[in-house]
């Protein structure tokens, strides 16, 4: 599949036609805002219980689709002439079995599914993606269409970091790529020039939450400053669960008393930008993009 | 400082004269326990606030020492004519700078003090460590002398994994040893095959904790069985902390809901390693000592 190194940003034609299978979160609303900027007016495949209501995904052309009724997503698309698929947000939602109804397009892939589900969900996203792209239809990661969305290198804001953050920075991204590297998790904080707090399965909001608490509670009370870092994990599958950031990272950061955030140029996305730029400047914390191994700018 | 690979064992002559600074929690008396139970019933130096109160420590012979007076600390070794010293427990509390009494010994030991404390608090403790060796007193850790304590290898308890508890025990161990790598932790939670959960400043309780949450809000909900890992860092300072687990660490392992506990067979201490039998054996829980690069026994 495509990996980081692959995943060049793609030309869309005038008659290209592109669909968002939008999960829930920014990063859809993003994608769909920035095509559409672009002359690109996106299909969106809604999915139930995951798309975000009440945001811009919901004005563009599109249907809606149960988690249920994967099997029909490739009829849907090619009744569309879409050319192009992008995968975006979270999908956390299982199919309920019992609530899938028999149909000649889930005939059609059964076997293949079933082979897909034996190797967990992950196995059943591939075999959906290989299904679509027997179809004609080009699965692609969103920062090949809309690149705009990756982080860029250096200070992203008015704020940049202070000579005693580089440290910070540099273990938060070495304990990052550590624990990327064995498939756990995508971000560090670390305070005073060294990785205090790993994320697991909990995700970014817990762990900031987490190091919320361990200001309060003593364990690194009197500490100041400190930096989340985010980064891909290495031979990262770019079309699904790029590292984000985005305003609601800016205000927890904040929270847990950090004096900025990392992210890994054009490798992770930052949603909203004006927004995260916005609460950045206001609230003094930095925002930048790092890049190489020793997390230079 | 003795490595890991260093730290042979060490055995006390009929001459030999042993002390223990407790700081907090069961290794200080684990170890002067069984220093006893050999016939070398040690001298325990208590420290204000932080031994734990209503143990076998104070039946000792010894001498309570608050944390400020830590210059006077040669002088009641040599007083005493200790030979060898372990340093045992936790010491959370930083002096109190004006708490301390100009002294004779304070200002004998004021030039190499001030520039240990100028590397931190770990650059203190070294610095009185070699003082103290100055002094022809030898700082051992204490698994060389009271290596009894140390978790050995295979099944500790009744119960032994099941076969499919050893991919979490792999991947548990790996982890462990990444972060180890890194100086950031000791330990992770691994289930289904993944490391889940990463041990940082915040300590084995809260990782554990933080588990039992996640079993309860759904993120892991559904998931059974899954390990605990504790192992040293590669390098580890064998004479202060190296990994323990103990009758508290099976009782949260089960409120997380896991199915066993492996620790590093050699480099981490089972304290209270007959409370930790009995409560594992009745919970249902493996403890298991691993080793080698792959986490087999």
């Amino acid at each position: 599949m495509t990996k980081a190194e692959g995943g060049k940003r793609i030309d869309l034609s005038a008659t290209d036609r592109i669909a968002v299978v939008a999960g829930s979160g920014r990063l859809p609303v993003n994608v769909a805002d920035c095509l559409a900027d672009a002359g690109h007016a996106p299909f969106i495949v809604l999915i139930d219980g995951e798309t975000d209501p009440g945001t811009s995904l919901w004005g563009y052309e599109g249907k809606a689709l149960a988690i249920e009724q994967f099997a029909s997503l490739v009829q849907l698309l090619r009744r569309e002439r879409i050319t192009h698929l992008v995968l975006a947000g979270g999908i956390s939602r299982r199919p309920v079995w019992r609530a899938i109804r028999p149909s000649v397009p889930l005939f059609r892939i059964l076997p293949r599914a079933l082979a897909g589900l034996a190797r967990g969900d992950d196995g059943l996203l591939r075999t959906l993606v290989s299904l679509i792209e027997d179809n004609g239809i080009k699965v692609v990661g969103a920062h090949q269409v809309v690149p705009d969305l990756l982080a860029t290198e250096g200070r992203i804001g008015a704020h940049a970091p202070q000579d005693g953050d580089w440290a910070d920075l540099r273990a938060g991204l070495e304990a990052a790529r550590a624990i990327g590297a064995l498939d756990i998790g995508q971000a560090a904080v670390a305070i005073g020039g060294r990785a205090i707090a790993l994320e697991g399965i909990e995700g970014t909001d817990l762990l900031l939450e987490r190091v919320r608490d361990l200001r309060t509670n003593g364990r690194i009370a009197g500490r100041k400053r400190g930096v989340l870092v985010k980064c891909a994990k290495p031979g990262q599958e770019m079309r699904a669960d790029l590292p984000t950031i985005g305003p609601a990272t800016v205000d927890a950061a904040h929270a847990a008393g950090l004096a900025g955030i990392g992210v890994e140029a054009g490798r992770s996305f930052v949603l909203d930008v004006g927004d995260v730029v916005e609460r950045a400047d206001r609230l003094g914390l930095f925002v930048v993009g790092v890049t190489g191994e020793r997390g230079n700018t």
